[in-house]
């Protein structure tokens, strides 16, 4: 074909025609991680990464891309000397806005939204296009005065996509009683929320992670019981709850970026593209407790 | 490594390495179009495709999915016996309900968002990252009243990003006096639109297509010294114009759709996938004459 056949699959390959098969050479890939975390080997992604990894014959090693006593240069002389073709560069819950280093000859793929540059393909969640199937998925529920409350800095996160689907949703309801958006940095609390609550009585209520969810609790409010309440996600470090959310987990979209990878070592794209893919997974709605049933006749 | 290498991959490189540089194995791969559309061959994703697979070394023959003279099962049939492995489906103005046919064998991706079953991997624009830059871009050039003026269907056909990302915007402004959108079916016409556009008085109009301009011009008002117009694709079959858009072409994502199909070849990726993906390309913004420039010293 037309593709310029990568080395390493070449030469194991021929190691596999020659009746050698136990010989493998073996191919390392790179996981770029912040300095400031401290050990990486706990994150999701990376055990989802090194796991779909070995299933395709890599190894994957992290790399901090940020260390003081390593220069840029140095971390490529590296990757160079170890015969690095390929990065997975980490996801970071806070926005990345550079990361200085030499990438042209690396494969590249990087997990989540957070980093702005370089523009390397980037793998996700379809969060756009869950939302709309849920507040559709709700109204089918019969819930007629859905309120969205969340922290923004969540909703920065993903790219105002909760927002944008929600504000979407409400102006196809032609409803003249909006509920406005509960969306709040400094007042994301206890009190300021169950105020916005109280005041515009939603019967169900969307946001993210499980402060909601426990602020109701504390005033006796029973989901799903007085009022639906799905969470779009969990937030990390916080205790698994029983309401219903997306599953989405960051090993499932590590394991994702690792077929990327793959697929641009074995076509033997590398460098930084001239247009970045911005690559969306599905996920799946799980239904828990915190929502009413589908009713029958309706 | 552990991918199962595809067979005509390596049938082509056993026929190199033996020296008869000149015999490849022709790999042809199938472009899927709607038969009611009658011939394909001036399609533009079609073009943009072969180019592509031919670069590639693969063959692209384009094939009805929904010829009345032809079952799924005949068709099947003459794709297995031409060895083809690939499946491009092509895309459509109006939505897919569901094509019918046995996709197992084949690799498979699909041009935009149209077809609704099966769930296969897809190729289209970043519409929702390039409006939110597009709504940043317009405030810096000092635009106070953006109003959005589109017909309904076509927000439909991008899964509402465009009102997603205008409502959004909107909220950030935290203006009091919001303009309502004029995102209109029957009444996408040039008396309802001035009239919406004189009531609100808007100082730039976000559109698709060249009806609000050539509305405006009729009615001797100018682009940009008159009011900012941003048409955010332009309609197929419609004249260009010189209006500022986002520059999206089906050449370049049929390129990148036969990309994704070598991939999952060399990958021996089969089938319909557990959990689709979207893969988004990001597009440019083109500023002709319909904006106002970014003023030097705000």
């Amino acid at each position: 074909m037309g593709y310029k056949p990568n080395p390493l699959v070449t030469a194991n390959m021929a190691a596999m025609r020659s009746g050698r098969r136990h010989i493998t050479v073996e191919a390392i890939l790179a996981y770029f991680y912040d300095y400031a975390n401290g050990t990486p080997y706990t994150l999701p992604s990376l055990k989802g990464a090194r796991g779909r990894a070995a299933e395709l014959g890599f190894a994957l090693e992290a790399f901090p891309y940020n260390d003081p006593d390593v220069t840029p240069r140095r971390l490529l002389s590296i990757l160079r000397n170890r015969n690095i073709q390929g990065i997975l560069i980490g996801e970071s819950q806070i926005p990345i806005p550079h990361i200085e280093f030499e990438w042209e000859d690396f494969a590249l793929v990087s997990i989540g939204y957070t980093l702005q540059s370089p523009r390397v393909d980037r793998i996700g969640f379809d969060h756009a296009e869950k939302l709309s199937q849920l507040f559709q998925d709700l109204s089918i529920r019969n819930y007629k005065r859905v309120g969205l409350a969340m922290s923004s800095d969540l909703d920065n996160r993903v790219s105002h996509s909760p927002t944008a689907s929600y504000l979407s949703y409400q102006f196809e309801q032609h409803s003249s009683d909006k509920i406005p958006l509960f969306l709040e940095r400094d007042r994301w609390n206890k009190a300021a929320f169950l105020e916005w609550f109280h005041r515009n009585n939603p019967d169900c209520v969307v946001t993210v992670g499980n402060d909601a969810m426990n602020w109701l609790i504390d005033e006796g409010i029973r989901c799903p019981e007085d009022v639906g309440l799905f969470s779009i996600w969990a937030i990390e470090g916080e205790p698994p709850q029983n309401h219903s959310d997306f599953n989405v987990s960051l090993e499932l979209l590590a394991k994702t970026a690792i077929e990327e990878l793959a697929d641009r070592l074995n076509s033997n794209t590398r460098g930084i593209p001239l247009r970045r893919l911005s690559i969306l997974l599905s996920s799946d709605r799980v239904y828990r407790h915190s929502l009413r049933p589908v009713a029958a006749n309706e």
